[in-house]
């Protein structure tokens, strides 16, 4: 829990850099709020007894709750970059290794509101470049493609439109799986014609950076479906806006990036972790293992942030507004950062010794009598001055026992006293970080100068 | 959320100096953990919906799962303090006004471990009283009562030994009802012979500090019973750390304490607010209000902390002990402080205007011309000097459109481009709080200064 609210920690103050507030929606649902939203997954929905009164369902992400908000609370939250930190359910096989439980937590931001295209999407991109940079995880990228220039690509090849979104799904694995797999699901699965499935096939390799915009834009093919060239002239302006923040070198545009979820309608995006010496050596560790066959040399680690633009979701709950008159559809766009694999990560790089689950400053020790009563007082007054202190809760403790329990907290400093300090009016002020330095019993203070030499020692 | 996180962060600084750790425990359990653990309420709890597997209810409380939680892992957990601030749910008629909702937070303080008597039962009020103080919630006091005490003046009164939970219930809600209703339901629904209910009429009147310790000690009839002895012999022992803690006057000791729940064993503490003007003032804004025509002049406002000792709850999980021998019993002691209604106090006591919602520092502003990607070029510099900034998502924003967000939001600084500053090589910093200052255009600093004259006037 300590690595965890640091973790937290890190990801909010990136979160309120960008003007970001929270707002926080109930762990249950209307069941009929999610259904419909998932696909396929909707069947790991957790629904609560029926006791009398509404059906209800256990969150299944904070995407659809946030658009339910929305959708209810339009006229005032027109415009608003929220994030939500909360717990998810999913009913599934959990595998803890691979960071897959059936209650976890995500960490949601998200910019609500009618405005300049791909600004604010750059700066969600933004954002997930500043989380995974403070988080430290190591080396990463962020694969960037958009949901129209997708569509566009996939009717040029001759895909059916009943048959997009299921093809886009099978897309969706090339990060787990290798192409003559997805084409086998194509084809075989799908009923797509081999020749149409070669062609996305030919498609779906190229990944670059701003210049495979350029690339695209001379396809004659392409250009020419209105949905595609609306696409790419889309990540051309995401380009433009990537530059302005220097993020563009963490970005990788890629045709083969699909995302599962259906209500994507922009820009789509995924955080991984690219190959590099350090990510070598957590996979050794154990870290989740994803299929790397690819054709290309990137060494896939799952994704470990990913989102992009839903535009027509909060529209599927209008109606249901409270508030004034019944909302229209509010364009979003969001990034999730998929912390579970991010704690996994970061609790590979830490030793456990390391990490200090309490904040104890100050130990408060007696030697020899036991001195319960002047050892709380001393406490009491350590707390009203605002220093974090302990001491044991025994009427006479072993020196060593006292000791140990600052090793095994970390405790930098103790309070230590006996009748003798007592009587002369003072206290010892020990370093319990410097186990072999010339103050091994503790410097003498008077005991009126305790609160301010601790505070000075603690840089308070 | 602003008000609430800066609740929430104020409530974990508190118990974080007093070395708590926190530990997160999932927001279902299996439905036998929660089964016979709440009496009458249990028809209140949320079950999960029977999809093949495990039946799951959602937590009811945070002592619960503490519990069980200790008795899985009490080899490597038999001494600690932790604290959880998480959601519970209830399946009651919402009464938002009450601060009664069926999804709502609590905050738990807890100390597990078999330690010297009262010692940590002292320090958990003394939390309570650091945490109520902390909060501003207007002058409150903690009643206290010990659940060994009162059992043993139920049998010198003459309960029978089945009657004495369902009394103490009675007795439990002297703080909503006058004593002859109280009376009425120990005599009428209870069957208890009203000349034993009159003796207990006589007791549960007595309520004081140290003093009604050394007056009851002198109860003959009392003093006869061990199980009274045994619990004002605690009480003694609890004023006495009281006093070191210096807490003693804000601490009632009073017999009419009884609380709900079955499973306290010693100590039980409640605290409430008091009369007083400030007090009576939020009141008539239409704070809960309980039935206040009670026998002495103490207006009850309703619990905003409680708890006490439950020395056998973990005991009632033994067995499920997953790691090594299956876990003995762990004596504990905690405290939950009752957010939602200290947040309707808080909240009552703030001017809407005056909570800023967001974390902004800095706006970025143009002056005609647009400037959308100077000015986003600005945020990010900002951003990566992790100054908290925002700019507005138009190409061509009105400046006055421009200065409301600052207004809306209580931006303190704004930085303003225009073409001729671009030229210039500077920016214009402008203090957005000093309308009519004579800075009121801003103050025209190097472009290459920007972050040094910010961060010097954020005080960075």
């Amino acid at each position: 829990m300590a690595v965890r609210e640091e973790m937290f920690d890190t990801i909010k103050a990136v979160f309120k850099k960008h003007g970001g507030v929270t707002i926080d929606t109930p762990v249950f649902e209307l069941k009929e709020i999610l259904s419909g939203k998932y696909g396929e997954d909707s069947k790991l929905i957790y629904d609560l007894e029926d006791q009398g009164g509404e059906k209800c369902s256990l969150r299944y992400d904070l995407t659809v709750p946030f658009s339910r908000f929305l959708a209810m609370n339009g006229v005032q939250y027109q415009n608003i970059k929220r994030y939500h930190i909360g717990k998810v359910y999913r009913r599934d096989q959990p595998a803890m290794t691979k960071g897959r439980m059936r209650e976890f937590y995500q960490c949601d931001f998200d910019i609500a509101g009618a405005y300049e295209p791909m600004v604010p999407d750059a700066e969600i991109v933004k954002i997930g470049v500043e989380v995974l940079t403070a988080l430290d995880v190591g080396e990463f990228m962020i694969k960037v493609n958009h949901r129209k220039l997708l569509d566009g690509m996939f009717a040029v090849c001759g895909v059916p439109e009943d048959k997009i979104r299921p093809i886009s799904s099978a897309v969706d694995k090339m990060d787990k799986l290798p192409w003559l797999e997805v084409r086998k699901e194509m084809v075989d699965e799908k009923g797509l014609d081999p020749l149409v499935a070669d062609q996305i096939g030919e498609y779906i390799r190229h990944h670059g950076g701003e210049e495979l915009v350029e690339k695209l834009a001379t396809d004659g093919r392409l250009m020419a479906n209105a949905s595609a060239k609306e696409g790419l002239e889309a990540m051309r302006q995401f380009f433009k806006y990537a530059r302005i923040f220097k993020i563009a070198p963490k970005v990788s545009f890629d045709l083969s990036l699909a995302r599962g979820l259906d209500y994507y309608t922009g820009i789509i995006y995924e955080a991984i972790l690219v190959e590099s010496e350090e990510n070598q050596r957590l996979m050794a560790q154990g870290m989740p293992q994803q299929a790397s066959s690819t054709e290309d040399n990137q060494v896939r680690l799952g994704s470990i942030a990913a989102g992009g633009r839903y535009d027509e979701l909060v529209g599927m709950f209008a109606g249901s507004g409270r508030k004034g008159k019944a909302s229209n559809n509010i364009p979003c766009v969001g990034i999730s950062v998929g912390v579970e694999r991010v704690f996994s990560i970061l609790m590979r790089k830490r030793q456990y010794e390391e990490i200090k689950a309490n904040h104890t400053q100050v130990y408060v020790i007696s030697v020899r009598d036991g001195l319960l009563e002047e050892r709380m007082a001393i406490a009491a007054e350590l707390w009203d001055n605002d220093i974090k202190a302990e001491y044991m809760f025994k009427a006479k403790p072993r020196l060593q026992a006292q000791f140990n329990a600052c090793d095994k907290d970390l405790i930098p400093l103790s309070v230590i006293i006996g009748k003798d300090e007592l009587e002369k009016g003072v206290v010892k002020i020990k370093d319990m970080r410097n186990k072999n330095a010339e103050d091994s019993g503790g410097v003498e203070v008077p005991r009126a100068h305790m609160i301010q030499e601790l505070r000075q020692r603690l840089a308070l």
